[in-house]
């Protein structure tokens, strides 16, 4: 994720993302379960699915290839050697099951300071499956352009860009980026100009109805609301923080945030054909499955998939297997024999956004 | 209930079955009090009731028996042993009370693997009350048909067939038979040609306003809408799963389904003159009240019957004295004179399906 | 309260009185706090009262009689020494305090087996006060009929006698009086011949709208909703009940009833003249001045009164001091400068029943 | 605040309002955290703000002069000793933050029975923000006039006279002032006279919007509503009370009140344009962000204070910096460039007081 001001040294940088990665593990930064509103999302039960479970077919398209299942890795940063080996882990595992997948924000590598593992290898573990690259929004008005944007992408062979909108993270933090004048216009440029879709992704605050509109008018090919729920920054700054009152002030913003569930509904609504992924807070496949219901493309996970990223590409084929398969058993148990039947299928009591 | 795939031996089936029922008795696997919805549902008290207790007509019609009171022990299985205990106990219970009595899934007695107490003398414990036999609907499309149906009824001189529908329990069990395309028309075909009548029923995420309609066009005789919020058999089957991954997909589908109370005033409406069966988590002669206000015709107990039926055959007499007569006190608290009183009894501030 | 079948010894009846006493003292019958829903009643404050707190005019008519605030002792029956000590205490109270009192079921004294403190030093301790005299409805189809309750009336001198309806209470005790046939039309006609008003009420479960339009047309003079959420009669009914088999059917009967704020809204919707008592659960000013807001004309109470009641005629006038001096601020602090004003005060968010 | 009785020795008094302060500082008095109804306003995070944290400007015009931010230190009085280091620390800080300050009520010190820090110094310590000087307005029908609001204005050279209102506080206090005929022409005939604006505050209970509405027909400045869900001077008095019985009274009016959240919403919905102090419950600056949405013109906080005020000027300045950071941050994460801005902000699920 984005890395503060530019006069830090990349050593500090390097400390502070550890840090991130460990706060995240020990869930610190984890609001109360429901705080996504998926819980109220609730499938009618097809008692007659009419449907062989093994015929249910999981794959969708996604920026110009398939995906065997509507999942994405969300990116996550981390310090450079913590960060190699969670990227190669993940690109075996997004490969091997045809998932796609971003990785963390590129800037200390762009800026020469630093590889975290983000280069061609990361693409030759994981030739077939869509590849993002990552870079923050404030960048854009901080001086990179269309060449840092190209230099990102080609470093690691991705198929698109992520331009990651943290306004809040920036906030809570010492010496964040907080001048945010032009980054619509700057990502409007870059949309016009570079040769791979650009995709514009919160970080766990979700990305409002009205931000949606405005960023499908500047050209982005998908959006990825990352609402509150899951991960929330505020609280990972907090935790952070060497500051006792800093700490506090953040820790006022640790439920800050559209829900992931209203984000993606209304997302949906105010642009009904924007490719969307949904994100913030999944935790299982049950999640994907809402996230979809509510009208995702495809949905994301980061901090739950932090912990099998660090031990081996196995331990995440086996996790998001698992996240498969309940989304598979959703499906069958709600009749839908694809991820398009499954946005139709009929919800139990739905939240007035979820109409 | 179903045995999953053909090809297990007999032997494991039976220890799987005295594990539900042992799971059930420990009562892991019910979700909380109110997961029905029955609670949301409030009588009106009548201070003038202007009927006496003791002449509350509770009988009923049923399947073209009569019954002294609306209930029906929803069908159980377990190990070969017990349950021809458990059978026996139920039966003259059942007898005893002129109620409804259904048997657990016919399966194995049908292939011939042991009987589990299914057989004739069953009806002649039980010579005045309906019996219901019973066949899980996915064997259907698995090789089954009249033959096997009528093979069931026989066994045990049913009045009628129970097709139990369980998609979800056979998603979430290693091997349960997951091809449920087909069942609805062999329904159909078995409705046309059965010389009893045919009662469709899930066992515990409930029918559908959808496919209870479907299921009347395809010509059962009743609908069992056995709804979520009693026992979860994701929750039971996450209990027995040996392998911690499996455990862990059926757990989360634990409190997936349709909550009884909206689902029996959902078929209700969808399907105004369908013999209607309310079950799933019916605890009290209160909650048996409460089903009958949102529709049933009679209701159904299963797992709170269970303790009683390892017992005696007098203890769940015991058991359903107390049921009936709590049934008895709520009909008179509301003025009504008989179970057809009851479902006119006025509610307070009824959640929007019971309106 | 009624004494169920005539058949048990006097001794007994005299026995179970005595429990009732410290079974509803040790207050193990009472629900929620705020299951009257007398809690979702909140007032609007009014920064600019104009009135004068000493100036606030609290009496208001009843029966004939004027009382110095809107009150009632409500009726409590005891064994034969306890309640005769408590009645002569309840009653130099209300004396003290110009509020009405209700005395306890005159039955046992009727058939004269035992006084309980049932004579005219009850009216000669209280000689300015309405006194109430109390038989159950369910007796006037057992054989009582206008000379008993002319017997009741002037054994204490009352000015109104009141009818206990208490259907609940006598369908989860063993030998309840259970025929119910008949009350309405024996309070008819006893209205029409009685040369005292007669007065109904419940006991716990509330009056419903279509109960107090009856009432009314039988020629009732008042009504006391009695509503659920204070005293449950189940309650202490499973607490005394030998037979834990019948402690178990009347537990399930401890929240049976219509919650006391809905119960005065809608008896004060359909009888928008009908002098209205508001009771159950009564426990402080702040839930008079919710109870007269709503609609009753003087709220009454039971349960909180019995300490006070047991110790001294003193402690009674205290606690009623307190409740006036509450239920003065409440007026204080909403304009009202009279009861009348107070029904008029203006609500926070009131529930649908009190719009 | 007021204090009761004229008849009280001055040395009481004195001891009372340490009292207060203890107990405040002890927070017993506190309801829970959600009570003002200020946790239900939630802003819809903007994702690309366009503006630049340094750049937001949150400097508001209030009684002829600019703050630097929307805040005011509200009116606190304590004993003579305390108040005097109290008001020292608020007036630096004060200053040096350029917000507005109020003192606590002055009648002792109009009636030259000591000073608590209320003379010219105070003034001279913070010349260039709003000062305002404090009444009680139950003292302008016991004698109160012109010129004794006159002498409080000079005192301290104030920009204006708040006159508070509490006719809660004082009916539940032993002694305290209960006639309040006229103090709403008092304060009517005090706005047509006095040479200074006239700002009329509750202190914990409210302003309702009939009484905003009367209010400024009858010539007030500003409004400030201190509603409920802060500081309960109920809750306070039973804390103070000797007399259990009136402790036991106070108490049952410690929740009594309109929530912050609904008073501000209402009241500027009932007057449009007058100048409006959101109060009552504010913690931090995501509440003076909320407070300002519903439509306050300005925030302003007592208790919340109170520790750092007992320490020093500089804490009373970190503490404040504090609030200002947070509150920027919300203008931030809501795109608003301003305080106007932020009134525009969207919101996420609002309650219907807040649509
Ligand atoms: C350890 C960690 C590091 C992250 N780093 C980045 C990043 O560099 N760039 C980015 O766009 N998002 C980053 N994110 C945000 C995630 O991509 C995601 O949007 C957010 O965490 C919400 O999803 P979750 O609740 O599944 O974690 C990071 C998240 C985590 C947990
Ligand atoms: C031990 C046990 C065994 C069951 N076996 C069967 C079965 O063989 N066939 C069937 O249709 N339902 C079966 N059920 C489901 C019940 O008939 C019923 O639909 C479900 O348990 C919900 O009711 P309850 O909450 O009262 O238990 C079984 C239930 C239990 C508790
Ligand atoms: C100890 C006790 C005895 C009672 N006895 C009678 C009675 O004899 N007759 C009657 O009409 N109500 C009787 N009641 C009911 C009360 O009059 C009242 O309606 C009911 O308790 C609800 O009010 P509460 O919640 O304030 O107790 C009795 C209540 C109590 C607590
Ligand atoms: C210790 C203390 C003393 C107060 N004294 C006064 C006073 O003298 N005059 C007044 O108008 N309000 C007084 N108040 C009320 C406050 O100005 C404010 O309206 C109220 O406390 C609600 O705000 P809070 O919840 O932020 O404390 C006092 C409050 C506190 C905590």
């Amino acid at each position: 994720m984005t890395d503060g001001s530019d006069t830090r040294p990349a050593s500090d940088i390097a400390t502070r993302k550890i840090d991130h990665l460990d706060i995240v593990l020990r869930q610190d930064a984890e609001p109360g379960a429901s705080a996504t509103g998926l819980d109220r999302i609730v499938f009618e039960h097809v008692a007659l699915p009419e449907i062989s479970l093994a015929d249910i077919d999981l794959s969708v398209p996604f920026l110009g290839r398939r995906l065997a299942a509507p999942l994405l890795i969300s990116s996550m940063t981390g310090g450079p050697d913590r960060a190699s080996r969670i990227n190669r882990h993940l690109a075996e595992a997004a490969e091997h099951l045809k998932i796609a997948l971003g990785v963390g924000s590129q800037r200390v590598a762009i800026e020469g300071r630093g590889g975290g593992g983000l280069d061609r290898r990361l693409r030759d573990l994981a030739p077939s499956v869509p590849l993002l690259a990552n870079i923050g929004g404030a960048q854009f008005v901080l001086g990179y352009g269309e060449d840092e944007a190209m230099r990102a992408v080609e470093m690691i062979g991705a198929d698109a860009l992520i331009v990651h909108l943290n306004p809040l993270q920036e906030a809570v933090q010492t010496g964040g980026d907080t001048d945010w004048r032009g980054v619509l216009s700057a990502i409007a440029s870059l949309c016009s100009r570079l040769r791979v879709p650009v995709v514009v992704k919160e970080v766990g605050a979700g990305i409002s109805p009205g931000a949606a509109r405005r960023l499908v008018e500047a050209g982005v090919a998908a959006i990825d609301v990352a609402g509150a729920g899951g991960t929330s920054w505020a609280g990972v700054e907090a935790e952070r923080a060497g500051d006792a009152r800093r700490a506090a002030i953040a820790r006022q913003f640790a439920g800050w945030g559209i829900p992931t569930a209203r984000a993606i509904a209304e997302v949906r609504v105010a642009c009904p054909t924007v490719p969307l992924i949904g994100s913030g807070g999944i935790r299982t496949g049950l999640d994907v499955a809402r996230a979809i219901r509510l009208g995702a493309d495809i949905a994301g996970q980061a901090a739950a998939t932090l912990e099998a990223a660090e031990t081996s590409g196995e331990a995440v084929v086996a996790h998001f297997e698992d996240v498969i398969e309940t989304l598979r058993i959703a499906c069958f148990c709600t009749g839908s024999a694809s991820v398009a039947d499954l946005r139709r299928a009929r919800l139990i009591d739905p939240p007035d956004f979820a109409l």
